[in-house]
């Protein structure tokens, strides 16, 4: 894995780079859809590559772990395999999710005890067992296990739980680097993770910790959990500040298409986030625009396109009271055409601002824009 | 309209065409995928041109008239600009859904009081408004509204009912004459249906009565309601014997693999069943070699293509245990691909019969693909 940084934009931190893995090329900045348990919801692999032109999509280790389990993922030869995506695979540690989904979690130094959240049978995930069952899932990139914070968080709790990262960080790697060889016949690439919640000296304390591991890439975790954008982004910029310049930086979990293009403006590369395939299956779709509420029952008798400025075949072809009567109606094509049409103009939003970091406007671009993107039609 | 009879088997009374509706050519024998209140569940209209192939689609009165309701449709243009589905699409009329969905429902000579199913509100179907809401829908074919009896069905009752139906057939024919001038800018086509249950003498006395009435095609109802094959394929082949050979029969709401290819070879032209997409949606895969239940363990580990013979890419890009992992894990994805897989099934199956009754060898054939379709893998 090489990371190449083609060009810096001059008035804001932003960054346009190319990350080369053994499936594919990846132009960041980039936006990685979710496909929890080995597909991105309510989309078709075809149309993620044909359509939406995902360049890479997150899996979830505590999901696929769960099910399919490891031995299926692996007797199939690894995830691409399994699912039959050929494009580039990110799988996260699972620390998010024992702390987000799991019931009756119990952490110890050594690791965490949870309850399944499908039939609430025990398991526990380590450092090293989270590297291995990541070895095994097979992805190109993959995470560090660690303690994802509440908000708010006391500091004393913040400290510790970093301190507790930073133990198990320093295992994942141990665990890693004593399996040199590819589980699999291409390359995987460990991410360390920046915790420290919203304490701008835990925070630096962190980026510090984790710049100091000899990475290919860098995640900043922990934000996005319920505190205001202003923190989050003052949190950013500083870890930024602080990791590499030459290694991609990933901001987990983030966020809405305005937290997007102000966390490239940071320099951010790459980004992951349920909000555009979720907030899709409940009818809301993000435009350059704004935001609409399809089943709002003003596009009852709206026969427009579903976005003039859309850049998928789905805006041209069906129109806002064609798709607000298949959501009134719970057909699952709304679903499929909302999904479609939210990754769509994510992947294409963040396209466009890598063009504009390129032609030089990127700041001037993202002032005018920002503004419609969180407004309500 | 027109319909041009390109062969007739010799062995059988399969027959080829060509039906010339407004919006496009429909090559027969066809199947029409069941697009319920305006879309196929489960599929896009691309995937349903571009990979099942289907030539027409089959929307229900019924679902329209109760969701968007008539208005939505009819400023919109008609069904084919409110979906943004360019190619033919026939209504049913509303008669089967009244005796198999709705609350409460109450027949008169004048017509059929029922309840919603959805909201429990009252609403009247008659001959007349029934025909004036299929024009305002504005498929390509529309139905006579009709009585479908249960089976099994007393002798009085379905003579009765049969009786009631060709009054109702009489005054829809004279409500879709007296509006000579098409609603939108392209003709509507009237198909009177036989009933007359499952009693050789009232389906021939349906059949002569139905056949009286100068249609562009025959509709034969109240069949795959529960009663046994052999008793339909009795019942089609004396109405298929009665019928206008140079007009279409569609063979309302059958059936299987196995039902379709020796209705085919009694004479049928047309068929729609829910059955390849309803079953898809509960893991249920149709293929030449026989039905397999992707929810079956013994996929857990099985990551061969899910169907070696089948025509569509999801067949050669998923595996079994892939697709069992989507359905186990209740993602949409699962149905979506199994929907893909199965109308492709349908629309092949009688592609290849087709193109078996032009090259003469369709008698054998069906006899030798027949013995696997319904067997279990």
């Amino acid at each position: 894995m090489s990371f190449e940084l083609i060009k810096s934009d001059k008035k804001t931190n932003g960054r346009v780079g190319n990350l080369v893995t053994s499936h594919g090329v990846i132009e960041t900045p980039v936006f990685m859809p979710v496909g929890t348990i080995g597909n991105v919801k309510a989309i078709s692999h075809k149309d993620l590559t044909d359509i939406v032109n995902a360049q890479i999509i997150l899996s979830n280790t505590y999901h696929l772990y769960l099910r399919p389990g490891i031995d299926v993922i692996s007797k199939a030869g690894g995830i691409h395999k399994f699912m039959g995506w050929e494009r580039p695979v990110l799988t996260d540690s699972g620390g998010y999710q024992v702390y987000s989904l799991a019931k009756k979690r119990k952490l110890t130094k050594d690791g965490a005890w949870f309850q399944s959240h499908i039939d609430g049978s025990k398991h526990f995930f380590s450092p090293e067992n989270v590297i291995d069952i990541q070895r095994k899932i097979g992805a190109d990139i993959i995470m560090a296990f660690d303690e994802c914070t509440h908000y708010p968080c006391e500091y004393k709790y913040a400290k510790d739980s970093m301190g507790l990262t930073h133990s198990w960080l320093n295992r994942c790697y141990k665990q890693f680097n004593n399996n040199s060889a590819p589980y699999y016949n291409y390359d995987q690439f460990l991410f360390p993770i920046v915790q420290g919640s919203t304490y701008k000296d835990l925070r630096k304390e962190s980026a510090l910790e984790v710049a100091s591991y000899d990475s290919e890439g860098y995640a900043i975790g922990g934000l996005s959990v319920g505190e205001p954008h202003d923190i989050m982004y003052e949190m950013t910029d500083i870890v930024c500040s602080i990791l590499p310049k030459t290694k991609p930086r990933y901001l987990m979990g983030v966020g809405t298409p305005a937290n997007l293009l102000e966390c490239i403006s940071l320099g951010v590369d790459m980004f992951d986030c349920v909000m555009p395939t979720r907030n899709a299956r409940n009818g809301m779709l993000f435009t350059e625009k704004g935001i609409i509420n399809i089943l709002n029952e003003k596009w009852k008798y709206d026969y427009s396109e579903i976005d003039k400025n859309g850049n998928s075949y789905v805006d041209k072809n069906y129109s806002k009271a064609y798709l607000r009567h298949l959501f009134v109606s719970k057909e699952i094509l709304g679903p499929m055409i909302a999904t479609i049409h939210n990754l769509a103009f994510y992947v294409s939003l963040i396209n466009k601002a890598r063009e504009h970091i390129i032609e030089g406007d990127f700041s001037e671009w993202k002032t005018k824009i920002s503004k419609q993107l969180s407004s309500r039609i």
